[in-house]
């Protein structure tokens, strides 16, 4: 199997698919817009999904689990929800399948016709505030903190692997509260705990800000995000927060009752990340030999090839090799040791290059006799030649570096690509040529958003949370404005 | 809400459900057939996971996730398979809704029709080893060893929480090897993991045996099993794993090149546990008082509450709460702190035996004067006041002797109830009025078993791992046979 990669140069969206496919992270199925997540990218999921999953719990957050099916009339019951949702989900309508006696072989059974057709959850809100009803009756109820984590479904026409698939992975966190300033902050928390996840975790800088009317969540009073700039200066975002008001409490009538001992609706929030973010780690670290993984989630951190020939040396070096494990492995680093006889040094080489192994070490009996190893970093492919004696905190310093000097790299492109436009013509201009988020005003209308949209492909990304005011005039129509707000072409 | 629980004796049953709903593992939802598993109840689940996916990766399995959709037509490609899950599982028909033109509310819209129906996985073998057809090639491609954690839908007509529900979660190895005997050797790895796990974690001794061939895994050549006993004297299979032989792979044309440069089809193993164990654990330990759980999986193994009067008593006691918490949580037992002031402590002693926490300790003004606390334990509801020096050492040996109690009196329980048997009238009598396992003779028919299933509903558990092998003859028909095995009315 022929391991060569697209360049982005040559072509982006190629590039992209080559590292998922290549580097082993997923591929298409046999079911339209299904992926399968191999086990390098499971693996890779499970280290997102164990850090997120501690923040949450941090943060007094509990998991749950409810149904996969929504009736089709949960999802009826709040109007904005199900615009957004009925147009892209799956039915199921038969609970049966049956040989056909006319012998066209399997078929559905039409005698077993569900009454109400269930929809595949492309989200929780229904089944879980009808579950809410049951569980909140007064104050002492709340808040109720919880999240799920869990398969979803929405039948995306056009799909890329991660980035926009039919069924995908995530998390979804529904909270209920006593008051809206409760819910405000919640939904404020999670965005910062996102952020941080993000930044921290993945080494990818975000914008955090709140989203137009136009681009809610089907449901929400407010929906904030956070946003990311790939390689190819489009944005992509990588997760969102919404406060729901009482839309929910009001559709399936939850009411609580206050200290005061009145009976009030509840105030909600949701929030969720999903496997669309390994869609933005690749693209956000990522070079032509292949993927990059950050090591704080990199799912092996460290690489050991050995270098040798015949028996004798083999074993010298795997006695190495296993004391060099045994006291990465004591320090927490996750490291692997690859002395298949199979392969060659240098195909291996070229294996973890594109798997994105953060660190290479490549053990020679030459090195061994003069007690030092060779290390290579995967992000800027210096290598150095170093002893022995303290290995192991060179290497968990190197990580740390690794994993900073990739967050700098995505930071400095990300600022060089914020641009402060007040012309239409050059706003045109800068999408086509330079890309990233354009910083413009605008009149604020739904109308001319569309617009904007229409002619460029270019839609308001968010209203940065730490904006500052100023007054201006519409990069469109030349309508007052009082700030700017973020432009760009998005995944 | 009153938390009163119906006895074991008045009704089994009832006793079942009003653990499972009052004691917060789980209540049931708007959608037939399928549960909300509330926060309690998945976090005992996550320990659960936890401990298996350990023991997963240990044995050199990875983890991955295949789609929740499978084509009819993959279904139909192994014979038996079909045979087993196509008389109950979820169809999808559609891919999208719509408003009715007539005014008739939300329908599913005739035009969005899809060309071949998508079945909601009840188990992933087909799609799977479609899937490896792509994946492996030669036999260096081999073995391949996979896990996967996910929810499958089995449309059942008569559902209980945790023990049979339409949807549940769980996991399923898939693996493909080169050679009969690694696939055997893998399929038994995996039966002693399962076992391993439920009497060490769980505290559940389980029998370890393969399946008569009717009571076999569509598509499977041999299932192996682990059978444990509940309270009432019925058996539950708890975790099964099957050697698929060549079916997969010559359903799905998978073959592989062998170091003899020949074309061979694959071996192939399926394993698999669920939500279902939940039911079982509930069921060996629990008493009328509510829930037992075994402190290895236990969400919390420990709780403190306070007994005080007034602030200051309240601060005092909170202060010293907070060292235990601290000294405890050090140690890795999970504690929890109860300072609530809307329940009494006798309202949180109640809950907390209804919840089946471990270890409870008292912590009152009196106590902390004189350097004690009071602890008690759920399993035997013994209390002692302790010294407060060295309570963590206390804690920390007192949950091992609670584990190992556990186990030991559900294994003196399930050893009384198996009973040798060699007279039908006596076999019968044994089943109404003692239950357990009946170890009896079988003639090896498929007549013969079903026959003794439709007189008693009485079924071969299984054919244990370590039977001697002892000429007799069949406890229904006198024909002769060379082993007993165990038979018993089943979950």
């Amino acid at each position: 199997m022929s391991k060569e990669i697209t360049s982005r140069a040559a072509d982006y969206a190629q590039w992209y698919n080559d590292l998922v496919i290549k580097g082993g992270l997923a591929d298409y199925s046999a079911v339209r817009g299904c992926m399968v997540i191999k086990p390098y990218g499971f693996a890779l999921w499970e280290n997102m999904r164990d850090a997120l999953d501690k923040m949450f719990k941090d943060t007094g957050h509990v998991n749950a689990y409810f149904p996969l099916f929504i009736p089709k009339s949960f999802l009826s019951k709040e109007a904005a929800h199900i615009e957004g949702f009925a147009k892209e989900c799956a039915v199921v309508t038969h609970y049966r399948l049956k040989n056909d006696p006319d012998g066209g072989g399997l078929i559905v059974d039409p005698e077993a016709k569900l009454e109400e057709e269930l929809i595949v959850r492309p989200t929780s809100e229904t089944i879980i505030w009808n579950t809410y009803k049951d569980w909140i009756q007064s104050y002492r109820d709340l808040p109720l903190l919880v999240n799920q984590w869990a398969n979803v479904v929405r039948w995306e026409m056009r799909t890329r692997l991660f980035l926009r698939t039919a069924e995908f992975l995530w998390q979804e966190g529904h909270t209920a509260h006593a008051t809206s300033e409760e819910a405000v902050a919640e939904t404020r928390q999670m965005l910062d705990v996102y952020a941080t996840f993000a930044e921290e975790f993945m080494a990818m800088p975000v914008i955090k800000g709140v989203k137009t009317i136009s681009e809610r969540f089907a449901g929400a009073e407010d929906t904030y995000c956070i946003e990311a700039l790939m390689q190819d200066g489009k944005a992509l975002q990588a997760g969102t927060s919404h406060f729901l008001g009482q839309n929910f409490a009001k559709a399936f009538e939850v009411k609580f009752l206050t200290k005061e001992n009145k009976q009030e609706y509840v105030w909600a929030t949701s929030w969720g990340v999903s496997t669309r973010l390994i869609g933005a780690l690749v693209m956000a670290h990522s070079d032509d030999q292949g993927l990059v993984m950050p090591p704080r989630i990199a799912p092996q951190q460290v690489v050991i090839v050995p270098i040798f020939k015949g028996d004798e040396q083999k074993q010298i070096i795997g006695e190495k090799a296993a004391q060099i494990m045994k006291e990465l492995t004591a320090m927490g680093i996750r490291v692997k040791y690859d002395d298949n006889e199979n392969a060659r040094p240098g195909w291996k080489f070229a294996e973890y290059e594109m798997k994105g192994i953060p660190v290479r070490i490549a053990l020679g009996a030459r090195d061994l006799e003069n007690n030092v190893v060779e290390i290579a970093r995967r992000d800027t492919k210096e290598k150095q030649t170093v002893s022995l004696d303290g290995l192991p905190e060179v290497i968990r310093q190197l990580l740390d570096e690794i994993q900073l000097n990739l967050y700098n790299k995505a930071k400095t492109y990300r600022d060089a690509h914020i641009t402060m436009v007040d012309d239409w013509d050059r706003f045109v201009e800068l999408l086509d040529e330079k890309g990233g988020f354009l910083s413009a005003h605008w009149d604020g209308t739904a109308e001319t958003e569309e617009t904007i949209k229409e002619k460029t492909k270019a839609t308001i990304r968010c209203i940065p949370l730490d904006n500052k005011k100023e007054a201006g005039k519409c990069i469109l129509t030349g309508q007052p404005s009082e700030q700017r707000v973020l432009f760009a072409r998005a995944y």
